[in-house]
This record gives structure tokens, C-alpha cells and sequence, in this order.
């Protein structure tokens, strides 16, 4: 029995809220479980150097932790001076992820920022940022394309993600923090919503996994993205 | 008239959330019309280098913005690698303002650091961030009494802020975004609940103030203080 | 009885030495008591980024201790990597009280910069530091105005300042380290020759302070600074 | 036909140079191809702070590049003032590819740092690291078993790794510079001597990857690795 | 004829002036000319880690230039974050310098830092800087030996510096700044009073100096440095 | 004796290998002995900002030690986030020295930097690095002249550079690791083919040297320099 009473395959609560903050142009509050994640949109008129007059925009992403987001309360990065190991590599995924969504040719010389913080961690900040990170993405882009900035729709896939692991020996969905410090097994799965991987991170913490266990948990995960983009699709229809 | 078409002595709804997130001692999100901040208070059983076995505690605080806090995306500190000026200069006031509360000889060999950060920002995020750290304080504090970890209780004073402020030649009470870039003279006041002041910034933005505005000014905020002082006193009192 | 012998509304004795290094348009060492501080103002003919094409010019300030300015060496800010909270606090106060003296359209679009650093130490370096500099600012103009860089005068304003506190329940100007380390009240004024507020920040040290100390303190620092502008005067008529 | 002329599963020629520098308890020189990594490894008897009095040692990594091991000057880490995204990347996962080869209890109270420093990049930088620095740590505690340090091995595993990616619609192996860059998925594994996985780092550059080919990446870096491993004990047998 | 109409072989106009700030255990403005540097000499009763415990004080140097000690205003070191090559560099050669006129084992387990800022420069700060150091370190030195701290002297030597140079084809000695940046080749001497060398620094600036530069150089600023170990020794019997 | 068993006056053997890696357009490893230095020159069609069209080129350097360099690990410079004071003076060194053997208004509006690595060391690696760093800025200067980017020769100088110093009273010649750490005195001489000095960097370690000592020692380094650019002229006429 999972320590969250879940059943092997079973996600926690997701829930979407949308406009949690009014300033950006697409900011929502990303909720696996006890795990939320604040996810903020943010449309500038200009690219970074190495992009300038190509005629394309940019996706780009940054991640941090509210510094009691945690069970202990962990350094602030800004107070620090410097962004860490962990923080460098969630960013860079969670950028390469949103990146895939979008047709950045169709996008014009704009950038979009997601910054993706979070508030309360319980396991998979990563996973939930990435599928808060999307939704924010859709609401940024409608509103340019509501504003006529936009003519046509730069969005080529629905990105969602979500972390799978071994834990005693069984396969599960979804780990929150207790499952995920103890898992002998531990993977991150990024797809599309026509079953496509995006990025496949799996990482043996306690012990080597085997290739029949690696496919238990590719299919595993992959029918949790699809409820994942289900819940998605559905925050977006409500106003 | 004021852009936010309030009476001059009208502060902006104010609204205390408590345990808003569940690792915290204390956590309190605190709203000022739209400007929110989060406050949590962690508790550490350990004092900084200069206190080490000098029998007494010690408050600090550190503040930071979300990057989209703002209507224009700022830069993150982390990624720029140092704490900007404001920012120390808030969180400074933020730990003095704190400290004030406490006796810390009372509160044993153990370190509270309240962390004030900006989710929504519209004009007086730091007198927010002191009226709610000082809720976050109390609820960590009962937390150590209830727990037995103290058995006599360190607070000394209840503490809240407000800016004041002249906006078009008219004192007016805790200034949002809107009025607080257009004013002449901006000051913050923090008081205690015996109406004493801990701290009286004054600054001239636009022309030198007499000191008949900056009686009018210390009156107004007095008052605006006293309602807080009771808004704060009403949160604790919900369970 | 003062640690200082002074009475309670005695200034130290104040000396400005003009030109005191001869590459800067302004160079002033002015000494409170003990307390010796070099501004220089430096005038170069660019303005920040924010500014440009504006017309207008920027006045700034930069602050620092020598390592050895106080009685315990202090690290080198430049060895540690950062300049410290309150090294940002003081300098950020200097250039704020500088520009209210100054009519930035007038100025041209041009910078100068007031470097404050502190040879010696013994309290008030930052009021000594604000006191200073206005000499210093004014014998720059004054080069720019000889030199015919500039037509009209674009000073709009004397500035002066003084430290103010609650000594053993006695208010009392112009505090030195020995007061100012043990003052349970300590305020900071900053004016101008029309008797007018330019920022007031009072701290509460030992214990609030009551709106009848607030008071005293007010009317015993707005006296000190009259003094000190009736130097600067004096200062800036000797050749 | 891939750029480097190889048919789609052949790996570059594989060179091991061991005690390339003197220092080192370990001193690998590495080659993929025209890829060269220097690896040492390096014995200190103490472990991190979070590690002391546990009585187990800590395996750690750091990596490099040259600034002119590429086509065009990169500039220099040490010059810029930090590491950036991509390095701490790559020596994150660098570090837990060799953890997973080693007992930590086992190794008792001391620490290895594998130094993984390009000296000139062709693609596959961090596989060859990694197949590189298991044989400067096999080496390094070879020595301490020799000089009676450590009476029972450590290592309890055998660990390469290589990148597989899919160029032009064909899955390939182990890719050089000019195929990584135009490749559509990349992917890296690390697994060992048992045929598990320590790691799986798959990312779609191009467009999405489908379950059928992960599958075809998945078998062709295991039978990459199979030989890789070989190389690596043909590699300690010379003396 | 030189720029400052000297004779070759003339040192500018040189003074020192000791106890110049009230705090320092030894405290020395030292002129050179329009150059003046300000000489501190911290004692603290503590040594760096690499000595702890070996019985041995330490002497080390720091130097910093205030903004405007020059022509044009130079960017603030704690400002930029980092001390710039130049300014170790010459804090290296002051630390090594002063270190070769002191038994460190008669010292004891202290620490000397010799601070070293220039308040205006025109040339030759670095030597300015050693010569006025000694004298500081020779007061700190003798504060100790008065308050009965050391018992015997650990100054093993005189120690003093100047600069030599080839200016239009002639060897000159002490150049000024309109002298040292049109020199073709510019030295450092560091000598003892025993006319030993302790550093000899030269560097070819327009073209390479044969060995009958070096030596005339070598010549020359022997004769000044026995000037200036006679006016440090002239500086000390003052009052 | 000496450690090594070398006379005084004999160099370690020397080897030059030139195009040791593939992508810079100089790149040679230099081995003093034990002590190996990889130097690149890396062209590039720009030049620093403070001489953007003045029509003249630049020479740089940048100085590094792999980690494991050295008997003892050392931290990495670019984990730590700052070059040492070291490494700095070290790369202004071998940059004045390289800048010498250039007419900067022949280069062109490019530039060419030099990255001199250590890869292992055993004393003198800074000497090594200009001797190095000499003939890959030849091959460089060499490649731009037979591509036709180059009509005139900009080399005007052969540099290089050696060690001598007094160990057990003894002048030697090119110290290793072992005759460095306990000699009295330690000088760089850097000199081109006419026997003339580009630089002297003479310091005493142990006790300060005579002028008959110096002599001695600048006597036996132009000898082993003139055998330095012999040893280079042979490395460029292999192929």
C-alpha cells in the first residue's frame, strides 16, 4: 500500500485555477495534491540576442521555491546569489517542454516567459509546473490572439507531465514527497496528446531498473498524461 | 478623488488567510485590496554565529517579489544572482519592525525567520508583509507554547503598517500602485498596539513636506494602524 | 550627562575642507566631531539607460567604509564580493536627498556622481555623508556654471543632515557612537533651507517611541540643521 | 548514411589512456572518436558536512570544457563567474551514474571527486565522461586496496554510458558533433554490466518521439554499452 | 626634461603623516607628490586556518582605490562585485613585501592586515603604498611592544619601494601618472635597508630593455629607496 | 644538488606538440619536464569594445589548472565562482608578454587569445605557458597568412620565458615543483631573440637577495631562454 492510500495508477486531486494572479497573461495555480505550483505567462515584445531579427519568438521558463515551501525551511536562491544545480535543471526541462508546444516560427519576435513557483511541495513540482506551465501557455497566447497580435494559433501540441517511480517493488503513479524519497526508481515522463514522448528522465535511485520494469512504467505514465490532458483541456472550458 | 476611489481615511479591504500553505509554523497570506503577500514563519532550533550561547533567540526576515508580481515582468534576483537594494532595504525593516514584537531572551536559544513574498503587488507590499508576518509570528509562536517549547510568552506587542501618503495635495491612507507612483510625499509607519511607533519612514518624492503635512500624515496613519491592529486580532480569533 | 559632554542640543564641531583631492569637480571632507567623510562629486556627460534621450540629467550616490574607518576592522565589501544591506540603505538615502536638491531638466544630460566614503568613524556617517555632499554638489555646479556648460543654475535647494535620539530618556542631536549605540531612539532627518522635510526615518531601538518624543525630536533636529546650513554657507564662501 | 560514415549501430573508435597525468590516483583520458575527456579521480579523506560521523564515503563529479575544446571559443567558466545550466547538468548526472557503482558504506569516511575536463568535443561529451570515469575510479580504488586502505571492494558495479538518437528518420549510435545537432530525438543511458538502467535521459529536439522509437533507441544503447564494457576491462588489463 | 620638471634622479616631494585616523593600531597618510595613500594597520588577536595552532602570526595587505582618487571616475569595486586583476595583484606584492620586514614566529598567533587606500593617485601607488605601510606596521608593532603583548621586536627589516623608468630614453626615478603612462618600460623596487631586494618587478611597455637599462634602472632606484628608508625612519622620531 | 639531479644550469627536457587538439587555429602542448600546459590561440574577427574601430587587433590570455593538476586537488576556479588573485596575474603576465611580439595595428580589427591550461604541474607553469603560447600563436598567425586574411607578418618578436632561482644557495635554472616550494628566491624572466627583457619578476621568498645574486640569476635565465627559442624554432619546422 502506497503511504497516500493511492491505488498503484491512481493520480491525487488535480485542480487548475486560472487567473490566480491578475497581472500576467496567463497565471495559474497548478494543484497535484498537496503539491502547488504557481504558473505565470508573461508575452514581451522582444527576443533574446542570438533569436534577433529571425523573425521567430521565443519559450523560455524559470523555477524557484518559496523558501518554506518545504518541511525544513531551504535557503533563498536569491540570498545565496545563485540558483542551484537542481533549479538550473528543472528550468531548462521545463523550457525544452514548452518549447515543443509551440511553432515558435508562427509565434513572431515575442518571448514568453513562464515562471513557475512554487508555493507548497509534496513531490512532483516538476511534472505539476510543466502541465500548470501549458495551461498558462493556452491563456497567454488566446489573449494575443483575442487582441489580434496573433492571427494564427502558434500551438502545435498539448504538453502535460507527470512522474512515475518503483516503489517496493511496485510500479505507481504520481509519487508525492514520502513515496518520492523513498522510491527505488524514480522517472519523469513529458508527452504530447497524441501519445508522443517529449522528454523521458528516469533515474535509478536505490537499485538499477530493468527493462521490463521501464516499460511498466512508460505505461503507467502515459495513461496518467492522458488523464492529465483531459483535466487540462477541461480547466480551459470554464470561464 | 483618489484613482482608487476611496475616502482619504479608507483603507482597501483587508483579508488574513491563515495556514494558506501546511509546512509553516506560520502562514498567513495577507491582502491589501489586491496587493497579497505570503508570510510564513519558520521556526529553527538554532541562533546566528554572533548569538551562539548567549541564551536569547532571534528574528530575522527576508522579502522577495515573484518575477510577474508587477504589471511588467521583473527580473528574477536568483537568476541575477544578488538581492537588489530595495529588497534588502525591505526586508531590514521587515526584521527590525519584527524584533520590536518580541522579547527575545524570552524566546530561548531558537531563530524565526518570516519570509515575505510578493504574490500580487499593487503599491505597499511592505507594510502588508509586516501586518501579516506579525499574525504568521503569533500562530508560530502558539505553536511553541502549545507544544510546551516555551512556556511563557515572548510577545511584547501587537505590531501592524501602513503607508500614508500625499496624492494631490490631499493625505491619503494606504496608497495602492496607482496613487503611490503619482505621490508627492510617501511615508510608512509602524506602530504598536499602545499607538508608539517602531518605525516612521518619511520620504519626499515630488516636493519637500512641511511639518503640518507630516502631522497629518501621522495622524492619519495612527488611525489606519488601529484598524489593522483589530483586523489582526479578528483573524487570530477564527479557528 | 552626554558621553560627549555636549549638551542636549549641541552639534559637534563641523569642518568642511573643500578641494580636499583635486581630480574631482567637487571634493569636500566634511567632519562631524570624529567622524570624517570624503564626497566627491564627479560629473560625466552620460546618463543611465532609463534616461536616455530624455533631456534630463541623474544625480546618484555611492557610499563606503574604509576597513579600518571603525574601531573593529570591518571586511573589505570589495573582498567579500557585495556591498551590505546597509551600505545599499545609506547610499540609496544619499542620492535620494541630493536629487530633491537638484532640478534633474536643468541639469542637462549629464550624471554626477557623490561618492561618499568614510575615512573615520564615530556615528551620523550618513547625515555627515548628506551634509557634505551638498557642498561638494554645489562647488560642481558651480565648475559646470563657471565653464559655461551650464547657463541657468539648477540647484533648487540647500539639504542638510542630522542624527537625532532618545538618550537615557533625553533628546539629543547629532549622536556619536558612544549615544548612538545606546540610544533607545534613533532618528535620522534630512531638510531643506526652507525649514521643509525631505525624508525622516526614525527607528525604535530599545522601545516605541511616543508621538511627544517624536515631536521633540523633530523640533531638536530641524534647529541642528539650521546650524548646518548656516555652515555649508559659511564653508562655500571661504576660497 | 550518417555524416560520420558508420553504419547505424557502430560506435566511434574507443580509446582508453590510462595514467595520463601523474597526480591522480586515477587519470583517465577518454576517447569517443575525436571527443577527448580527461578523467581523474581523486581520494580525500573526509566527507561533506552532511555525510560526517556516518561512516560512509561520497562519490562526486565535476565537469568542464576547455574554452577552445569546441569549433568556436566558449567563454570560461572560472571567467564568468559561475557554472553554467548545462555544466551543472551534466555533472549532476555524472556524480549519480557513479554513486550507483560503488557502496558508500563500503568505502568508508573519504570522498572521490571524478574530474571530467573536455579537451576537445566532438558530441557525447557526457558519455564518454562517465565510461571514462569509471575506469580513473577502478583505478583510484584499486590503489587504495593496494596501499591496504580498503580491505573489501567497493564497487559493486560495472557503469558506461553512450547516446543513441534518431538522425534523418534512422536510429543511430553513439552520435558525433554533426549528427547531435541535426538529430530529431537525443537520447543518453547509462546502464550496467547486469544490463539494467542507471539512467534514461531521452529528448525530443525535433518532434515528439513514438513508443516504437524509444523501443529501437533502447536496444540499440544497450548493445553499445555491452561493447563499451568490454573496453573498459580490456582497458584495465593492460598494465 | 621630465613632465614634472625633476631631475632624473629626484623623488617628488615625500610625507608621511602618522596617527592620520584615531582607530588603527598604526595609521599613516603617505605622499608621494599628489599621490596620497592612506596606510592602516589592523592588529587581531587571530590567524588565517591554514595557521591555526603552528604558533605563527600572519601579515597580509589589502588595497582599494576610492572612485574618484582619479582622473576620471573608475567604477566602485564592492559595487561590480569584484576586486578587478590589478587591485590583487598589487594587494599580493604589498602582502609579500611587508611579510619579508617581519618574524612571523616571534610574533605570535596575530594578524597584521596593512589596509591600503589610495585617496588620490598620480602615479606610483604601489610603492607609495609599501613604503607608508612599513611605517604603519612599525607603530602597531610598537603599540604592542608598549602594552607588554610582545616582548621582543619582530621586525627583522626596513622595508620601503619605488618605481623606476625609462621616459623618452632616460632611466627616471618616481614617476608621476603623465610620466608612468608614457614610459617605454616601467619597474618596481622593493629593497631592505640592508640594499637587498625584495621584489623587482620591470616590464617592458613600449619595447624590451636591454640588461644596461636594467641595470641603470636598478641603480637608480637603489639611491631612492635609501631616501626613502631615511624619511620613514625621519617620519618615526617625530611626535 | 638538486632534487632533480639537473646541473644549475640545465633546463628540464622540453617538448613541444603542436595541433594537439583539432579545432584552434594554434594549439600546442608544451612540456617543461613534468609540467604539461595546453595553449591554444583562438582567432577571432572582433576586438574589446574600448578598441572597436581604431582599426588595431588585440592579444589576450586566460590562465587555468585543471583540478587534479596537482599533487593535491584543488578546487575548481569556476565552481568557486572567481578566479584567485593567482590565476589572474598570472594570465595579465602571459597576455603583457604575448602583446609584445605583436604589432597590434598589423593584426587587423581581430583578436587572439590564448588559453594556456595546465594540465598537470611540477613548477613553472607559468613560464611554460609563454613559450607555449608563443609558437600556437605562430601557427595561428601562420594559418591567417596562407588563408589570405594576413598580407604583412604582425610578429615582430620570439618570446619565451624560464624560471631561475636560488635554491640552498645555489642560482638554478627552470625549478620544478620540489626545487620551487624551497627556494630562497624565485624570478620569471620572459626575453625575445635579441636578448632583450620583455619582463622581470624577481621575488625573495626565503631571505632578500644581493645585487651580485640577481646578476647571477638573470645571467643564467638568458642562457635557458636562448635555448627556449631554439627548442621553439625546431617545434615549427616539423610538420
Amino acid at each position: 500500500m502506497r503511504p497516500s492510500q493511492r491505488h498503484p495508477d491512481a493520480l491525487r486531486p488535480i485542480r487548475f485555477t486560472r487567473q490566480f494572479t491578475c497581472h500576467a497573461e496567463g497565471s495559474v495555480l497548478i494543484e497535484f495534491g498537496n503539491t502547488r505550483v504557481l504558473c505565470t505567462a508573461s508575452v514581451e515584445p522582444r527576443v533574446p540576442p542570438f533569436l534577433k531579427g529571425k523573425g521567430q519568438g521565443w519559450i523560455t521558463a524559470e523555477y524557484g521555491m518559496l523558501p518554506r515551501a518545504t518541511g525544513e525551511r531551504m535557503p533563498r536562491e536569491a540570498a545565496r546569489g545563485k540558483q542551484g544545480g537542481r533549479t538550473l535543471e528543472i528550468q531548462r526541462l521545463i523550457g525544452r517542454a514548452l518549447r515543443a508546444a509551440v511553432n515558435l516560427n508562427a509565434l513572431g519576435e515575442r518571448s514568453i516567459t513562464l515562471d513557475c513557483d512554487v508555493l507548497q511541495a509534496d513531490g512532483g513540482t516538476r511534472t505539476a509546473a510543466i502541465t500548470g506551465a501549458w495551461v498558462a501557455l493556452r491563456d497567454a497566447i488566446n489573449s494575443l490572439m483575442t487582441n489580434g497580435d496573433l492571427k494564427t494559433d502558434p500551438i502545435i501540441a498539448q504538453i502535460a507531465a507527470v512522474s512515475v517511480g518503483i516503489y517496493q517493488g511496485v510500479p505507481v503513479l504520481d509519487l508525492d514527497y514520502a513515496e518520492d524519497s523513498n522510491a527505488e526508481t524514480d522517472m519523469n515522463l513529458v508527452m504530447d496528446d497524441a501519445g508522443r514522448f517529449i522528454e523521458v528522465q528516469g533515474t535509478a535511485e536505490g537499485h538499477p531498473f530493468t527493462r521490463a520494469e521501464l516499460d511498466a512504467l512508460l505505461e503507467l505514465g502515459a495513461a496518467g498524461i492522458r488523464s492529465l490532458h483531459t483535466a487540462q483541456r477541461a480547466a480551459l472550458e470554464t470561464v
